[in-house]
Order: structure tokens, then C-alpha cells, then sequence
């Protein structure tokens, strides 16, 4: 050992102590007689201190010193004269007897604190240095204590971590494969997985009872701000259950995550129709820290000539507590914020709330005070609150006061990352339409389960069928959703052919997953954490890329390694295969 | 939930209570008037009952049953007549009073019990089916166990589980890489990791201190027996550690595997030079639950006028107690066993030790009877043993002699599935030469330190370079590898210089490791546990794949799912690829 204690060790009890420590140079400071070092690890940082006038030598040695350079250091331990109270190893330095470069290091392209001066690009080329400062470590050490609170948790319920194979097979449903040329089976390929969906599938009929794994997927999709082309599920899966069983499971799970590595008690999770939140909260992952319902006024405010308002399928508005004082900027900016491509509303109707109980909109031409008092009425408005109002499309004017109800949280103080507050939506639609290719899409997944209620509707409307699917929503992130699985192959069948699988495509893609089915299949019920997400919200996180390691760029680029590259002619060749490059136009 | 217990839970203590379970048929047993129904799930086998005269409706309902048929029973527990002492749940019975059939089966190609009548094929192919089997999912529980174990260790001594990515790049050296084409990437490539190994040191510059995952590798090599394109390592990395720390920790870790899923204490491991394991067990994995060690008796032997031994650089000889009594047929089969192409000795010279204390060998044209007895002093051959001595080639005839003592311990039974004797092999040579390319290859791998006495014959006589390099050998089986690592950039470059990189080649290889080298790095090492082969020493088999829940057949294909496959040649367009199969010669 280079050491005999870490740098985050020492306390005034070892005063006297003949120590080793090893670590980073943190800072150097000579103050004349006195030189000081901050020595680092992963621990933590002790001071090192050498008299000019008592040790020359080991003075002189500190003087070659640079920052990250890695050093042992001998020396004793005594009390500090002026304590740091701020670290754990404050009370005490390490009057030094001697020192070796273990290795010298080169002045570093950012400084290695949490407030660093190192832009993106910078720190994710030279990551390594990136990972050495605290805040970015300390979220790779939560995520291995948060892996290891779910495998406690998990096997204390006898499920079994079981892995499943990276090498599978391509299929064209749902997102891009990224596939992998086999050598010794010329022209085929195998595909890294979405998700082990099929695979613990299997393991249900094999009897495994109750399936989990953390693990790497893979999608070849064009990656938006926060997606990687690699990411870790928590995947599990359950045999002889009921979604009830399933959701309770997984909360205790969610809740032992929370209590394990945060030490905070969750509320119970609320069970919430996803045309609930759909309807009062504009979207299918509710932030519900905070109320602020979306309120259908539709009836309440047609009817007076206001013909922005008469022409519209619906008519939705948000009361926003205590914003009546809401000064005209304000109100602009609102209304600029709404008209962005990306939320696309044509306007934004306001109602400020006096406080005197009269009602100032910017529709009195339309409206007189009663009709705004039914209007203050139907959306819970007190004096003082300000009323946000948006009509169009009831779909997208949904999605637009969600968004809306969102940025009024955020400007208003109410989206506390250290405030947690996890959901069940739950009764998704089986089926997505989309207009473009004139087909149905499986909301979740093809091997989602119809409600026993809703199966008849699989005939006569589709759309309206619904699953039983359910997704774990924590302070509007969807964190996690799984679904009751069909077991039985004519259901499957059935469920292939509204996707538009002709019965010979079925076969070839799920053929042995149907197969299986016909040996004695059991009900069963699973469901995946999005492991990066996860972390992330537990960290307080605005990005997955900080829970990762090792991350790829927007452009799937690992800037560290210089990957992907070109690879040489004849590997090609081995592999049966020729590039084939487009001309740029 | 479908069940209120489990098919292994219910004892007589349960005795009329009212119970709901779930699982396969096993079996149906008409016996008259009783129906027996053996009820299995993953936790054991209940036996299920009905009586046709109380309960007709019931009885028929069995009728219908057939094996591995999934099934919903309810029923009364109650004291089984005729006891079951070889399951724990033999003293009941449910006497039943519903059952509703979740699942009918067809008849399933090979019969779900230990002794199966399926061949290999038909249960790869229906390979959840085999899972089934008791003793096919033991294996892989024991491996969920094992897991467990070496995560709570590792954790417990501050180890932090890193993810590193799947998606990396393409390198020469070593086997063959698996790649992925990159689509956002024209012309480039991922490659999937042989192992972290370059990842795990930029941690140690990270200052992780202590790394660990349980990671899936990939090697695109033609499969022998017991290989997989995918297979899966316990990776583990330190810092601020010399040899010896590394040793115990990992010691530390496999005993702990041991107690906890085993109930086993091993002995110390020795560590054995790899120059002794070579010279007294013909190999680098000795198996050492017996002697039996292989004797240097060149000097012993030469000079009687026996030309072949006269001729031969080295005549090496082992002792197998207790076998002077073999008959001519059995040394036949040993002098054709040692002439088979795997071995490809040129013959077998015996010497038997009589109870008489006479000696018969097949040399005794050329070796009187002290000649002899001078071999069985040198040889520790007692009256009653056999002496078998092999001659020529020093390497090969360690490596015949090292062959034939495995063959020999297992004729014996001396290979005991039960005992485990583990130890490290250490002081490895740093190179290996290759006739072929005339070069000279890593022996462990490019990252390896030189032992520091032995750095300077890099330069004059590199072959004799001995690394801090070992290995963890159980019984014969190499079940991991490490080493200290280099950690500064000039040896790395000299390293790879010998390994006839050129500075561009390591430069656009290793660059970023090398670079990462100048930035502060401490010393580190490491260890690669195969878990796969572990797990497989563990469970007492002989063969990697009873111990993958989906594993691959020898020509690397998924039979089960019929990967890899074709991929349409829209996708490959996307990727900027083109088929360009050879045509069959």
C-alpha cells in the first residue's frame, strides 16, 4: 500500500500518528516559512504542512510541486492552529517528513473544483479530469449505492438478476436497432437490444417467477438533448400477479431507493388515469408538486361574441396563485412564450383578480365582470390570482397549458428538486393512430395487455381500447412503465395484426415468443426504471449525461476515445461487407 | 395475485387452511376413485388431490389436464396420507375443491425433469423449456447469488460499481473486435469491449480510487467448446496498491464467495512462480487438489545408451501412486492417449514399482534395476506406484507430461467436484514471442508493469522480462487475471514499441490513455474475474453455457430466437454498407 489511511480519514484523535497519505495536489500555498498542500482522493482533502526553517529539503521538494500532480506524503499528525471547520478533517495536518512525486502531471485544461472554469466540450474531452471533481463523482458514487439499494431490495423478494444476451436479433417495430455483422454467419447480422423485453418474456415460462436486471440498451435514434445511444434499465418482471401487485412492488421498491440513499420518506403513490392527467394536467407525466390544475371552461366562456372563443373546440385555463400583480412585461412574455414554435398556441387570454374583487382581462371587451367572476368561479380564482386562458385544438391546447402550468411552476418557485412526488398513471391507451402511415402503434409495447374489459373493442375501435400499462412519474419525469403482458398466442396474434404484421412477418420476428406461449405461459407483468433518469432526479439533475460516466455528444461521439472510427478495409472485409458512402449534396 | 402461496411453501403447520395456488402440472395420477396432481412452481412441488365421489366437477376438470399445463388450484391443506420425506412440502396435501386452467400446453418436446430425454439441440432450442429443469435454473440462481455476494463485498470495502460504455472503438491489437457501423457517424464504427480495461485506468486517473462492475465482454473469435462471443467478467480496479494488496483484497473476495453461497472455507491461496508451475505441473493453471508433480530426470537418465533419451533435451517423469498394477492393456491406452494429436508425445516409457521392490519398465533393455531405482528416488515412486516418462522437447513434453497428470488425477479421482484449491500464479513473463510474425505479443495485456528489477532487459533481452502479472487458478481453471498496471507514459510507449506499434499506431490507439497518463496518475492495478467460468466451477460443471440463460451455440448463433439474421437492405443503405459475400469455393 501506498498509504496507511486515505485523505478523508484523519481526526484530532490520531494527533501524533505516524501516517502515509497518497493523493492529488489540490493547491499549494507558501506563506513564506510555511508551505501548505491540500492533498485529495476521493475521500477528501488534508492539509500537509513543511517549516522551511526545520526541513529545508522537503520545502524545497513542495516547490516542484503543480497542481494534480500525485504524491505520497510521510509525515505526523497534529492539530491545527486555525481549523478548517468546513471538512471533516479540519482539526488536523501532517507535519511532513518527507515527500515522492508518485507523478508529475501537466498544468490541467480546467480547474478541478466544483465551480470549474471548463467549458462542455472541454470536459467531456478530457472527462477523466472532469470525473475527479466532487460534484461530478458524487453522482456516479449515488448511482452505485442506488444500484445496490434496488439488488437489496429485489433479492430480498427472491427475485432472481438474471442477464440476458447483448447479441439478439434485429426487428423493425419501434425505435433503430444499431446492428452487429457477424463473421462466422456471412451477410447476417445481430442487433444490440432496445430492451430485454422478449428475453424475460422467456424467462416467465421457464418459471423464473420473478425476473430482475440492470442493464445496458441500445437505440440508434437521433439523440434529442438528453438521450444516449447506450443507457441502463432497471428491467424486472413478475409471474401470477395483477397490475395491483406489480404497482406495490414497485413503489416499495422506489420508496427503499429514496429512504436508502436520499434518507426521505415518500408520500404514498396516487393512482392516476392517464385521461386524468391528460385532462387536468396536460400531459401523460404530471408534475404534481404543485397544483395548478388545468380547468375545461369551454362552456363556461362561449357564447358572448367573442369569436376566437366560439370558433374553438376547447377553451382551457390555469389559475396562477398570487399573480395578479403580473405587470404588463410579464404578461407579454407570457404570451411570447406560448407562441413559440414549440408550443405553437395563437394567443394567450389573461384575467387579473383584483384585489378588490373586481377583474381586470384582456377581453372586457367581450366580457363583462360576472362572466369573469364564473370564470374565477370555475377555476378556484381568488383574489389576487391571475387566470391564464388558451383556446384552439383540444389536444394541443391541452399540451400547451401543460407546458404552460409548467413554466408558471418554475417561474413561481414551485418544482423544489428536494421535493419528491411519485404517481402511478396508469389505464394508457393500447393504441397510438398515426395519420401519416394510417396505422395503429403500440402505446407501450405489442405484447401489452388489453383490459379484460376493453378486449371486445379490438374489433369495433381500436383506439378506444384501453391497456394495462402503467408508468411511475416522479415530479413530471416518466421514470419508469411496464405493462400486464399478453400470455396467450391467439391474443398476441391478434395484437400483431392491429399493428399491421402480416402473419408471416409475426412469425419471423416473434415466432419463438408465440411458440413459447403454447407450452404453458403464466400471467405475468413487468417493468423498466430508466436508470440514467432515475439517478438524475435523485441528484437534482437537469441531465442523464451527469450520471453517466462515460458519456456520448449529441452526435453519438465519444470525444474522449475518438469513437465511433473508421475501421481498416480488410475488418470490413472479414465481415463480409463494403462501405457504401453517399455523395454529400 | 393469483396465489396466496407458493408450490414450496405450504408445511403441516398450514393443516386447514384455505389456500390458492399456482403453477405447472408436473404430473397428473389417476388412481380410481383419487386424482394426484403434482403442482410445480420455481419454489417446489405441492401435491394437489381430489376425490371423484365428493367432487366430480373437479375431477373431470383434471381429465383435461396435461403436463406443464399452468393452472390455478384452490383447496384445503391437509396432512397427506402416505408422506413425501424428499420434499419439504411431502406432509401436505391440497384437497381441491376449483381449479381454472390460466394456460393449456402442448405437449412439450422433452420431458421437464432432471434426467430429461432431450438431447442438446432440441433444448437449446426450447430453451425455456430446459429452464424449467431444477437443475438448469439452479445454476443460474446460483449465479444471481454469487453476484450478490461479490457486490456486498466489494461495496463493503468502499469499491464504487462504474458503468463503462458498451459503444467504444475498434483497436488491432488482441482478438477480434465485434463492431457496430455508426448511422450518424458515415463510415464509422463502435466496437464492443473485449473488456473495460482502458476505461477502468481513465477511472483510477479519475480518482475513483476503487472500481468494480459485473460487465458483459465480447470476443469475435471462432467459438471452441467452452467459449461465447459474449461472456461476463467481474471487473475490478485500485489505486495507490502494490501486487500484494491486490492479492489479498481478491483473495478476500473469493473466499467470501465461497462461504456465502457455498458454505465453504478454502485454505490460504499460495502463490506459486509461474516458472514452478510450469516446471512441476506442465501448465499455467495447475490443478493442485493433488500432487502428482511432474520430475526433471534428464540428468537422471541420460548416458545409458537409450537413444531416445540420449537425444532428447528433456525427459520429465510423474509418479501415480498406487498404480504399479496397471495392466498392459490400460498402459496401451495411456502410450495411445499421449500419441494422440492433442498431445503429440512420441511415445510413453512406464516404470513399475513392485511390491517386492523389484522394478519392471518398458526400458529395462537399457536401465538396470538401480538405474530404476534412481528414478523412483528422484521421481518419490514407492513400492506399488507407476512411473510414466515422457522425453524430447522441453516445452512440448511439459506441457504432454502436464496433460497426462490431469488424465492420471482423474482415472484416480483425485479431481474432486467438492474440494476446491485455489491459488496465485504470479511473476508471469511480461512478452511472448511469435515464431509466425516474428514479434512479440503482450502476454497479459499492453497495459501490464514490468517487474521494476527487470526493467532494464526490456531493452537486451526482453523474453526475459518478468511482469506483476497474476492469476487466480481453482482447480485446474483459470478463473481471473490481472496486474499492476503501467502509469507512466514513457514506459507505456516503450511498451507498445516493443510490441511493434509505431508511435502513430499507439498514438492513434491508445492516445487518449497516454494523454490521460500526463495529467497525474496513480499507481493502480487490477483483476478480471471470468464469472462465467466461476459460476461453472461453482455449480460443479464442466461447460460455461448451463450457466448463461441464453447462451449461444458453437457457431455463435441463438437458436432458440434464429440469430443473427438478414437485415434488409433499406437498414444497411442507412448505414452506409453493402453486402460482399465471397462466393463458396
Amino acid at each position: 500500500m501506498y498509504r496507511t489511511h486515505t485523505c478523508g480519514e484523519l481526526r484530532i484523535e490520531n494527533a501524533g500518528n505516524e501516517v502515509t497519505l497518497a493523493g492529488w495536489v489540490q493547491r499549494v500555498r507558501d506563506l513564506g516559512a510555511m508551505t501548505f498542500v491540500d492533498l485529495r482522493d476521493r475521500y477528501g482533502i488534508t492539509q500537509l504542512v513543511v517549516d522551511e526553517n526545520t526541513d529545508k529539503a522537503v520545502a524545497d521538494a513542495l516547490e516542484e510541486l503543480g497542481r494534480e500532480f500525485v504524491i505520497q506524503a510521510k509525515g505526523t499528525v497534529r492539530e491545527r492552529q486555525s481549523k478548517n471547520k468546513n471538512i471533516p478533517t479540519g482539526e488536523v495536518e501532517i507535519a511532513l517528513s518527507e515527500i515522492n512525486v508518485l507523478s508529475p502531471a501537466e498544468l490541467p485544461p480546467f480547474t478541478i473544483q466544483d465551480d470549474t472554469d471548463g467549458g462542455d466540450d472541454l470536459r467531456m474531452k478530457y472527462r477523466y479530469l472532469d470525473l475527479r471533481r466532487d460534484v461530478v463523482r458524487e453522482n456516479l458514487v449515488l448511482r452505485s449505492k442506488m444500484a445496490h439499494a434496488v439488488r437489496n431490495y429485489l433479492n430480498s423478494k427472491d427475485f432472481i438478476e438474471t442477464e440476458t444476451p447483448v447479441l439478439i436479433k434485429s426487428t423493425p417495430e419501434g425505435a433503430r436497432d444499431f446492428i452487429v455483422p457477424s463473421r462466422m454467419n456471412e451477410g447476417q447480422f445481430y442487433a444490440l437490444p432496445q430492451s430485454p423485453q422478449t428475453f424475460k418474456q422467456l424467462l416467465m415460462i421457464a418459471g423464473f417467477d420473478r425476473y430482475y436486471q440492470i442493464v445496458k440498451c441500445f437505440r440508434d435514434e437521433d439523440l434529442r438533448a438528453d438521450r444516449q445511444p447506450e443507457f441502463t434499465q432497471i428491467d424486472c418482471e413478475m409471474s401470477f400477479v395483477e397490475q395491483k401487485d406489480v404497482l406495490e412492488m414497485f413503489e416499495g421498491l422506489t420508496r427503499h431507493m429514496f429512504k436508502e440513499t436520499l434518507n426521505v420518506e415518500v408520500d404514498e403513490f396516487p393512482w392516476m388515469p392517464y385521461a386524468e392527467a391528460m385532462e387536468k394536467y396536460g400531459s401523460d407525466k404530471p408534475d404534481t408538486r404543485f397544483e395548478m390544475l388545468i380547468n375545461d371552461i369551454t362552456e363556461t366562456v362561449k357564447g358572448k361574441d367573442f369569436v376566437v372563443f366560439d370558433s374553438a373546440e376547447y377553451i382551457g385555463a390555469i389559475c396562477a396563485k398570487g399573480c395578479a400583480e403580473y405587470t404588463r412585461k410579464q404578461l407579454d412574455g407570457l404570451t411570447n412564450w406560448v407562441k413559440r414554435p414549440q408550443i405553437g398556441a395563437k394567443g394567450l387570454v389573461y384575467v387579473k383578480c383584483n384585489e378588490d374583487g373586481t377583474f381586470k382581462s384582456s377581453v372586457d371587451k367581450f366580457y363583462s365582470q360576472d362572466d369573469l367572476k364564473a370564470w374565477a368561479e370555475k377555476t378556484g380564482a381568488e383574489a389576487g390570482d391571475l387566470i391564464l386562458v388558451m383556446s384552439g385544438d383540444k389536444k394541443h391546447m391541452l399540451d400547451a397549458l401543460g407546458e404552460l402550468r409548467l413554466e408558471m411552476g418554475k417561474q413561481l418557485g414551485l418544482r423544489d428538486k428536494n421535493v419528491f412526488k411519485p404517481l402511478w398513471v396508469v389505464d394508457f391507451p393500447l393504441l397510438e393512430w398515426d395519420e401519416e402511415s394510417k396505422r395503429f402503434y403500440a402505446m407501450h409495447h405489442p405484447f401489452t395487455s388489453p383490459k379484460p374489459e376493453d378486449i371486445e373493442l379490438m374489433d369495433t375501435d381500436p383506439g378506444k381500447v384501453r391497456a394495462n400499462a402503467y408508468d411511475l412519474v416522479i415530479n413530471g419525469v416518466e421514470i419508469g412503465g411496464g405493462s400486464v403482458r399478453i400470455f396467450d398466442s391467439e391474443l398476441q396474434s391478434k395484437m400483431f395484426s392491429l399493428l399491421g404484421f402480416t402473419k408471416e412477418e409475426a412469425e419471423a420476428q416473434f415466432g419463438f415468443l408465440m411458440k413459447a406461449f403454447k407450452f404453458g405461459a403464466p400471467p405475468h407483468a413487468g417493468i423498466a426504471f430508466g436508470f440514467d433518469r432515475l439517478v438524475s432526479l435523485f441528484a437534482g439533475l437537469d441531465t442523464i449525461r451527469d450520471v453517466i460516466a462515460f458519456p456520448k455528444n449529441n452526435a453519438g461521439r465519444d470525444v474522449m476515445i475518438d469513437s465511433p472510427s473508421a475501421v481498416a478495409e480488410a475488418q470490413l472485409d472479414e465481415l463480409n461487407l463494403k462501405l457504401n458512402l453517399k455523395e454529400k449534396k
